[in-house]
């Protein structure tokens, strides 16, 4: 059995979503995600340029060989563009290999440990009270956890993390579209002083049934980091994610030191290497990595049981900002890993992603069921991928009042 | 002041060189190199698709205002390709501030700390007695540092890392084209029975006052390494290159435990969150980055700067894998800086590459003297450029003898 | 180009300021300050007695090789006088770099990262309604951040920490002179008692948007410093300043523990080696050195760096203690450093000190704005300076209530 | 008792020594040493201009209390210049404790723990062969313990820390005058490939019962001391002194960790809190500090305790660089300290140098008795010191062959 092509998509409804589809002389082909948000065209160029080449003429079946072949081939290693065009094809490799056996990808993996797997929603508001609307809404949806980020009085009103993080709540995708990065202003000390308040009047409105999230997304250096996770520690959040840039390792033992918060941390890291050390130090206790940045499931899976032996918990990053190819990897392991903690939500149900990526996965009163089909359980339309070209788009770029570049 | 444009070429003389041209409101240009090696076209793609569109209306004199809008704008932070691109941009910021400041760009560094930069050249051989001929070149050219690489008897002519190193000594360029990678064999039980004799036999022949260089290439375990490093003890190496993969930086401490032989590491690494741990906690000797793709001279400073206060020296990786530009940028570097250890060669004397990249920079028996003319004296003649164009080429890839994929 | 002659001033309105002037053979001189509080002619007699008789002839432009010329060269290396010398000569050899680059010595570092750079003002009174009005004072002309001491009641009038730091409100200066130091008594408990709530009253009269500094001036023991820094943690300081002496800095790990509250600590540092322990263990946040002291731009450059790795932010040491060139050496690498925190407010504004440093650097409600004059921007009135002279000062000594010596 | 004033004198034959005579109401006065080399007028000018008009009016017995006065009186703490001026007063105070009891300074230490203090003595040649005869001349002499230098091959003739070291046999003292450091070239490889065997070679000559030191003078960076003091370990050297620069103490445990070789470590430090981590970490076994620049007997019994605490010895350095002054005060710790181990050699024997500091102080045979005189049982002729005057000097600079500054 051999790869006899490859092909590479970017585009989708709102979102430029990288897609790879391998195809092989048994007829049966598998299709990947590459979606980098932001820097999609790259890992298409790598794939196009560099690995698609060597792909034709492998075995598929050989999954573990071709990880290592393409990673260790690299020469310079790791770097989210690299490791999402090797999990576009790793995906794409245990699709093929699900369809040969004619089981669901979960099955190869171990069968499965749960039944759903609980989702967190992401609310957000220009004001509390606009947040609180959010919740509410999610709630009535039926999510018992909630991510929830709002607007900081003081701060410029349309910007922010928060509204930033938004989006459009029709397609719970956000909106990074234009010639370049929005600037947007940011104040540690508005955000200290209104924040854990404001995370106590949410606890009170909706009760301690409601697993709490909050995402500070790396605006803080480790001391204030510090404080602020202490300062929430009585409004027991379920985790309190990238409190800090997320280079700077050690400094999260000073945090540690001061509270007992959950931290979650890993969505911008690529590959096992970046993880260990948290893990191994006990210096978090989800780890949010993704399927398509951190290297497919050959890769994902053994950051799974490197974390599982530590008593680290799954928090994977989700989409928006990947296609449903990697939503479906993610949900096979959540389906089995013994560890698994909760997964951010994920893409369904407008009609022309579903169109793009026909599936019979589900999503349900903030539970995520995987699909039983045979391989990763996700389909890519070719036809109504010509509907969809690249639309460049810019995470913004966080500034302090004085100018300074801030983390965003 | 503001950027008016920038261009983007890729070829160059047997070799993909990466070539950034920014231009000003001010009529001044900057240069830079974003060179990465048998990845050539997507640093080019980030500068075209991504950066560039940002580069135009910004002032050209805030180096690390654009440096850390990019490095923090990029959300998914480090990896080679990001920062080959930012590395780029850097270089030629720099550039352009010493053509503003009408000094060469070692002045603005704080000026110079020596005369000439020593350099070591590359010896290779298909087996010992070559690499004896290839050494004796080197050092009848005034080279005071040779690194030796040679065939191992038992594994396949023709291959092995010492002679993917070798290339056209004409050019001093690695010749990497094809399809995709070679496979090359790898025996380690082979090669550590036969290095450190070598290595012995190489240093009874050309004495002690030869600085003995060698490159392991990432093919040992730990554990062998430090059998290999206290093995060759003896012999005095200048230093030990790359003796395990880089990923395990921790593995580092039992060779270091168990030899006082040199240890080089950094070639591959991207940022000074690569490098910090190895240098604060004593484990290599001297730091291998280069000013591509570790992210410019912005970037390369600060990891000099931490090496300094560790004692630890630099030696950075070199062309035949980069531009003349990066030569230069790390030639200014080389010619400050206090810690200051050993350059790996740079590309000088050929005709296309001179007629491409035209400068004052001189490489004399085996030093390297900076040019004195504004800015990195180094410019990019464009219509010569016209000749070039962008030619594939893969690293190799490393397998056992029963296939496993091995590091190259 | 040669230097051909340099000179040292001491003297100045209210003050000593040791001013030295570097003259070349271009013509372009460079202007430092070695001002060292209350030693002030020994950093001059360092000069003039052994450093300037090396420094003629040499070539000015090799900053870095001169400094390390001189650092390694003293044997006995570090220590304030021997810095303080070193650190005049840096500052006039980038003055003359600029001149000759026809630069701000800000663009020699990297451009701009910011417009303006925030200052903090020193509040101080007898009690606790004095202090207030002073407070109100700086508030009044713009300060955002304003450090207050106040008189502990129970301890000696006139005295105390906090009337030694106020000083002349008019000239920003403390007032040393006398012919020797002024005995102060110190009683612990009593602060220990009195300030946090007074911290906590200043906090609800200026409300959470002021960023308020408090510093200890190393009175307490690291048990005790633990249990103040703890208990002031509900009126989030924007830093507490010197809890303990600087030379046990393994104690400060005993606070950190305890507390979340921000550190700052390094107004008595000399070199990065007196600051690398305490950014590297993470057990500050703010580093508080300066240029003249710890040795010029080139040193406090690698400082800032060191510290920007690990989330440190600066909060250089300021005038009232150094001379506008100094203020101008910093005011050059706060414009740049992407690390800057604060800066402790800047001697501006009266006419004798404006016309013995005649500048266009300017501090505006609560900012501090970099002159863009080529240099370091501040320039050395030698006829202005004829009229001052030498007047011995003491800081003071602290005594506890029964004698003994205790920490200033 | 009062003191009632204080002189300082700089000058002696072939040596500018420090020295501080402090005069008392009733009669008795104190003699101290603030030598400190190559800076000798610092301490001085720190003396007369900053702490004689404090001391007038002070009770001299209160020696810890005045000790405390002016370290932490200093504001800006540490450094030898301080340290020296600190340790003069200190050693005067001593010196007139003495006398007022009627006992030598021993005894006021808790009396003498061994009649002699074992001595070691400076061997130094220009080869190996006019080392030997220096070895030979000490061995007659009586030394047990020889500290032995010697040129390298292949490095400039007169030149080199052998012979820097060396200076006029007959007066132990180096002459560093001149009107600027001489320059000096270092070469690391050459001392690394020569040094090792020349100790084998020594020993083979002079036998396992001559204690054997030799001093690196900081010339080695960590990693090739840990090469250094591994291969030198079968010839079982009494110390190897000074192998790294002082500051970067952690990396000491590299050094540790690869021999049993003994290390000698502080000469240049000025403090206790230099020290501690040195001695409390286990990373040397002599500790090198003397009692004029590490802040008189005070400070130092304070440091050969702890030192004592954690088994390490001390071996004070010792004039030809410090006054008899000085010699005597370390010889009265030297005779009362249980974890003596030995003494660098001392001035004595000189005619001028008798004349200058008359006292009963006896060196013979290797070993040195310290008086049993008053006080420090030394006195100064303060006619005799109308012979002599300041004369500038500087320790040498080494540089490497290419130019870059080097660590002396």
């Amino acid at each position: 059995m051999k790869i006899t092509s490859a092909k590479v998509f970017v585009g989708g409804p709102n979102k430029n979503y990288v897609t790879l589809k391998i195809m092989t002389s048994e007829g049966i082909y598998g299709v990947g995600d590459a979606t980098l948000n932001n820097r999609e065209t790259l890992p298409a160029h790598y794939l196009e340029e560099y690995l698609i080449p060597c792909l034709v003429g492998m075995d598929p079946r050989n999954s573990e060989d071709i990880w290592q072949y393409f990673y260790r081939g690299a020469y310079f290693r790791r770097g989210p563009i690299a490791m999402a065009a090797f999990g576009a094809i790793d995906m794409a490799l245990w699709d093929i290999k699900g369809k040969i056996a004619g089981l669901p990808v979960y099955q190869l993996l171990g069968g499965k440990s749960r039944d759903g797997a609980m989702l967190y929603a992401h609310a957000s508001g220009n004001d509390l009270e606009d947040l609180m609307d959010s919740i509410a809404y999610y709630r009535e949806q039926g999510y018992q956890a909630v991510r929830v980020q709002c607007g900081i009085p003081g701060m410029p009103k349309g910007g922010g993390y928060a509204v930033a993080d938004k989006g459009d709540t029709q397609n719970y995708i956000t909106n990074f579209t234009g010639n370049g990065p929005k600037i947007e202003t940011w104040n540690t000390d508005k955000y200290m002083r209104y924040m854990p308040d404001a995370l106590g009047e949410i606890r009170d409105r909706f009760g301690w049934d409601m697993k709490l999230l909050h995402d500070v997304h790396h605006r803080l250096l480790p001391r204030e980091a510090a404080q602020f996770a202490k300062e929430v520690e009585q409004h027991r959040l379920y985790w309190l994610e990238d409190p800090t840039p997320a280079e700077d390792q050690d400094a999260l033992a000073f945090i540690r030191q001061h509270s007992t918060t959950p931290l979650a941390i890993g969505e911008v890291f690529n590959s096992i290497y970046d993880c260990n050390k948290l893990i191994q130090s006990n210096l978090i206790d989800f780890i949010r990595v993704s399927a398509t940045y951190a290297g497919g499931i050959t890769s994902l899976k053994r950051i799974v049981d490197l974390a599982g032996l530590h008593n680290v918990q799954t928090g994977f990053h989700g989409a928006p900002s990947h296609s449903p190819i990697s939503m479906a990897a993610q949900a096979h392991i959540n389906a089995w890993a013994p560890n698994f903690g909760i997964q951010e939500y994920l893409v369904l149900g407008t009609t022309e992603c579903d169109a793009l990526f026909p599936s019979e996965h589900k999503a349900q009163k903030g539970f995520f069921y995987v699909s039983d089909a045979p391989g990763l359980g996700v389909d890519f339309d070719e036809q109504e991928a010509g509907r969809y070209e690249f639309k460049r788009g810019y995470h913004p770029v966080a500034r302090l009042e004085d100018g300074t570049v801030w983390n965003y």
